[in-house]
């Protein structure tokens, strides 16, 4: 009877015999779910099957899900009144009668992502079906200590990007930005090292200086937001274990374990650049001692690589391509101090492989670039530190997703409440907040 | 429309129209359920609800859960005569008639965990609505390396913990084992430092020694049955974001994030005592240096509290008690330890803060004891190292449970597949395996 799987990951479930019916999960219990939430959630589940398995009929929707054909008609015909869902002609392909086929109806909406870095911002929009509708990076020079000129900067951005997709009539169904920093659960910007920022509440002051517009408007850090877009767009799509590291002045960890976002208590989970390595290292900017970030924090590998350069942050994607140029030159200081970086990264991905035991470590940012040479020493750090054998099946890679990597993954969160079953409202309806 | 609440932990859900019902969760997508799925998911619904809510009446289950009332009927007789549940007496004490009052029939079935550790031999059974039926400790002397000896010296425990429970007239649930090592996700012990063991496939092995008994049997780290323990039986039951940190030669921690166990991609999660905090500290069992435990297992605290003593584990239970009684009457030496091993704990506790952001760690085993002065500088080095201002919410704090925490998280653990709706036959039909 009881095996292990029975008391794995959080159940989920289920039905009354009739007139009720209840949301459970394992862990809260049996919560009363209302007609409208099973009927949120039914719509939720017909849109991830048409994501996955589009195109394919009313039947068979009805036969995948388990949802009765009638149930199924009455809800597709509320996605189509949503413009979530088209119709695409009949086929004649199969058994039996030709069937009007399903497909996500990409064009009328818009998610979008913006991220703010210390030296760039970024912009994505996808459309329901996740296919990418712009991707914008800017430099950015705004002086670390001032979010006013930040948050500017980052209002222009979603300006532009929205009117660009009003100018498609497309409908914007949310917009996340992604910050460097401790993010609280209200979207409060705890502490954000690289901008120079504390206690911002950059929810509220982007919502004002955007006029209260008519979508949700969300903040979360940047490396949760990346892990995200990870799991959903990149090479690790589904690994169900995840680890995506920030790859930039500081270092941050997205964590995904058993396919949820590890956020923490408070939301701030995910603080890996202050590892302590070695409490004779090093001085770091958080003002201890010898920290992951004072090793392989991307000013320390600039500074490693090419102790000449100036370290700005508008210099960090030249610098980076300079180091990029010189190891593949086989620069003998480049590939010295890169080894050193990979080692000091092994080491602190093996405390977090010890802890989360993840299936998978993705290197983000700027070190996507480097990756090929900091891998190997990473991977051999890791596999000398790592308690279990083998690593305990952990494996560093690069991520397939570029610098729009935290952007991208602000446009995923917004469909991911779409997924979940929290829908645009039908056209012609007055828009929800 | 979407709050950062819809993106939270899984969703969970729902209902079809009529003939059909999905099982669905965020990470997997829609997933047919069949008739018999929601039947037991359904009786599990009930069963916890009175777990919490008990006594109540069938009526009261019904406006509470969203299930009708003949559905609610026909789970109640079904869970009755499983002996499950039971009736006993009607009440008057409420507005309208008078009704018949349910709770959880406790005498029929019994729930057995068990542990083995360096030094000792716990057993605990639980009823079905978590009382504690029995609760054995003794003393263990096995030879390192033996797993033989160790195996015999389980099943002889579990037989007669069997044998008492049947001999009341129990049911035995099911058994689990916790073992002070990594253990994969089908229950092989791959390396328990403490005993000695690699590679020991102990759920085979304890199978056969107990005759392939009727009831399932499971093997666990003890990490993660105490955490489970202590999600539902200790201080800080009902607490979402929870980590038990064993106190013995070897640390481990039991994670649990968002309300379910952490256990890594291959079940390696928790490894907390190789956490390395310096790489110029003192040589560790495991080779390398300046472990974690190497400052602050129970061997470490021993040799600084009680310089001369013997390190042998039949002898940590009196070291303890010794330094216990040293720290309280003020002996200089033993107080200077004990803040020194507090402030390493300390250390560790805030890498595993700054990653994963618990509200709470507990500090189990012989830590327990000496807990009043170990906090004090463990949460002051926490503070120190902590990225979050306030230690991100972690509160450091002793567990209420004492060495038998991680057996009663094997009991536990069977009585959650149960709330998980994997429940036991009616009685009469023939037990499944």
């Amino acid at each position: 009877m009881a095996g292990p799987q029975a008391l794995g990951p959080a159940g989920a479930v289920v039905c009354g015999g009739g007139l009720g019916a209840l949301v459970i999960t394992r862990d809260s219990g049996p919560q009363p779910a209302d007609f409208a939430d099973v009927r949120a959630t039914n719509l939720a589940v017909v849109l991830r099957h048409l994501r996955s398995h589009a195109p394919c009929s009313r039947a068979d929707i009805a036969a995948t899900t388990g949802l009765n054909k009638a149930t199924v008609s009455s809800l597709v015909t509320d996605l189509i009144d949503r413009r979530l869902v088209r119709e695409v002609g009949m086929t004649e392909n199969r058994i039996g009668r030709p069937a009007m086929m399903l497909v996500l109806d990409g064009s009328p909406y818009a998610a979008v992502g913006l991220e703010i870095n210390t030296d760039y911002l970024t912009a994505v929009a996808l459309d329901l079906a996740g296919e990418r509708l712009l991707s914008w990076r800017r430099a950015f020079t705004g002086t670390p200590g001032q979010p006013g000129q930040a948050i500017a900067s980052l209002a222009a951005l979603a300006r532009r990007a929205v009117a660009k997709l009003e100018r498609e009539n497309r409908q914007v169904l949310g917009l996340t930005v992604a910050v460097p920093a401790l993010v609280d659960a209200d979207g409060i910007v705890e502490l954000a090292a690289g901008l120079g920022w504390h206690q911002v509440d950059l929810r509220k002051s982007l919502t004002a200086a955007l006029g209260d517009p008519p979508y949700p408007l969300m903040v979360e850090n940047d490396a949760n937001l990346a892990v995200l877009a990870e799991q959903r767009l990149g090479d690790e799509a589904g690994t169900s274990d995840l680890v995506y590291l920030t790859g930039g002045s500081s270092l941050r960890a997205g964590i995904i374990c058993d396919g949820r976002l590890l956020r923490g208590a408070r939301g701030f989970a995910g603080e890996f650049g202050h590892l302590p390595l070695d409490p004779a290292g090093p001085p770091c900017g958080c003002g201890r001692r010898g920290c992951l970030e004072a090793y392989a924090g991307l000013d320390a590998v600039i500074r490693q690589a090419l102790p000449d350069a100036a370290l700005s942050p508008s210099e960090f994607g030249p610098h980076v391509d300079e180091i990029h140029r010189l190891a593949k030159a086989g620069d003998a200081q480049v590939l010295a101090a890169l080894t050193e970086v990979g080692r000091r990264l092994g080491h602190g991905i093996s405390m977090l492989a010890n802890l989360i035991n993840p299936a998978c470590v993705t290197l983000g940012g700027y070190f996507t670039v480097l990756a090929p040479w900091l891998i190997p020493p990473a991977t051999a750090e890791l596999e000398s530190r790592s308690v279990a054998a083998q690593c305990g099946g952990t494996r560093i890679v690069a991520s397939a997703l570029d610098s729009s990597a935290a952007a991208a993954g602000g446009a995923t969160r917004v469909l991911d409440a779409i997924d979940a079953g929290v829908l645009p409202p039908p056209q012609g309806a007055p828009a929800a907040r």
